[in-house]
């Protein structure tokens, strides 16, 4: 199990773009310079998809503009094509996240390609972004279940993988986009994939749609991953189950992780109180638990007819 | 990890003790009766606290009484003294759950009694049982941390398992009472036990609270247990955090397990139509998820769009 563990942060993107309220500009830099501070490895900004289609970040170019550049902190932005990859480079961008999916019938319905159209894409990318000081990662979504096919065979994403890394990209992101994977899958995977690229910058990206987010981060964690993207308060929904959850929760990650004496090099209680204020901007209840039943080391003070007993027995 | 895994239902007593209406009895005869044609390995079924302290279980007599009894499930009670052990051999319960916390204060609190003349009582109880049909389990509470005190150290726990042993007590349920417990620990803990005691008969007992319900069942599985507790809906609170969700929800454990290939002989739409009914009785929202989001393996139809773009790729 790695002694040390990187926190990337999704919820400008992956929690943002479903909210039906817009969010102004000056609250997700606010919020973004703020989460900053805290110690995450990467926060996903923002997005260059067609604003039509997400709405809520259609400010993208404005966001990144105005947040603060003196911290650690890698800032990432979603790129679907080409056009989003040349925005990206020249705002500059430090990590553009590309995305097919593992599943033929999901990358028709989420990026309208084929897999193979998608992965000419991504040379394309490379090539743009090549001798630049931007990082490139690649994820593959519904690399643990795809909600039209359902599982993916093991041989179909390895060399997708595979796909990946010839086409230059530095670093990958295996997504459990509608939160299908069960743990058993998820160690096997990761296993796999170590052992073919012990040298490859892994991330894990979980959704908690079945209660089974936390589960699968310890699994993969048993497997030797050190990355997991996770999102404030758990903000993001599952496009096809109104009310289940999405994302799993960051601040419920990172409490997992630090009492298993794990180390994040996050503020968790900056996390808190961040999650607090976004409960206010999306005004709605947020799915994350350590908020509402507070941390596991806050123990409580014994109750009085307590201490009178325990009186009792010493007298 | 074990092929087969034996599910415990406790939503009857942990989920419904916590529930500020009263659940009529014959609600509760009904809800049982379904349940115990599902699969399900044990149902404990009520308790014999005080129908003061715990209003909604003073029809414990009353339920035992008129479930139905041709079923292979063991039907358990919860008892907290000798009175309510002889009311349970009255009965002909199958099964009785003694309970005494791991931490000193958590024991005055709950039980008002230190964990020594906990031991003592058992002892007394054990007595009584011995050359009757009726099984002894023994859970230990807050063994994976207390709510005054924190962590309990693991010469301790094991401690108290070696006494319950000595007391002639026929099995053991490790219990997370408030939600604390996390992964790494759980599964140190589960394999020393089952290395100091391979054949006892050993149950997981996890609450959700801090969202960790579901990775501490995989953990417990890496180390080989084979039997946990779970509410349905995952009904059933903290009592120290309004808000805070309670024990794992044995529909979604079971989900896990059988997703995961692991067999556990529970009927699992059975299971998710009795939720649903549990919402009316109840009648507010239950914390499991997969009935909000579906099973995994419940893919959907592929959009036309879709179907449009696969027949345009093939002309």
């Amino acid at each position: 199990m790695p002694k040390r563990v990187l926190i990337n942060e999704v919820v400008t993107r992956d929690g943002f773009q479903s909210e039906p309220d817009f969010v102004p500009t000056e609250t997700k830099v606010e919020l973004i310079n703020a989460l900053a501070g805290l110690g995450l490895n990467k926060i996903e900004v923002t997005s260059f998809v067609s604003p039509r289609a997400v709405p809520n970040l259609s400010d993208a170019a404005e966001v990144i503009q105005a947040i603060r550049k003196d911290t650690p902190t890698r800032y990432v932005a979603l790129v679907p094509n080409q056009k989003g990859c040349a925005r990206a480079l020249e705002l500059g961008v430090d990590e553009i996240n590309l995305v097919m999916s593992v599943s033929e019938s999901h990358n028709l319905a989420n990026m309208r390609m084929t897999c193979d159209q998608s992965l000419q894409q991504f040379k394309d990318i490379a090539e743009m972004v090549s001798g630049t000081p931007m990082r490139l990662n690649g994820s593959l979504a519904t690399t643990f279940g795809c909600p039209f096919e359902g599982q993916q065979s093991q041989e179909r994403i390895l060399r997708f993988v595979d796909a990946y890394l010839e086409r230059g990209l530095h670093s990958l992101t295996l997504a459990d986009t509608t939160g299908m994977a069960v743990p058993n899958q998820v160690q096997s995977l990761c296993e796999e994939v170590r052992k073919r690229w012990p040298e490859l910058e892994l991330t894990l990206h979980f959704h908690n749609t079945r209660g089974l987010g936390l589960a699968n981060v310890y699994a993969a964690l048993a497997a030797g991953v050190n990355q997991f993207d996770a999102s404030l308060g758990g903000l993001g929904g599952c496009p096809f189950a109104p009310g289940a959850t999405g994302n799993i929760c960051t601040e419920d990650l990172v409490h997992m992780l630090s009492e298993m004496g794990l180390d994040t090099g996050v503020d968790l209680d900056g996390l808190l109180l961040q999650s607090q204020r976004l409960e206010e901007i999306v005004n709605h209840d947020l799915p994350g638990q350590v908020r509402k039943a507070g941390k596991r080391s806050d123990t409580r003070p014994l109750p009085q007819s307590v201490k009178e007993l325990m009186q009792n027995g010493r007298s």
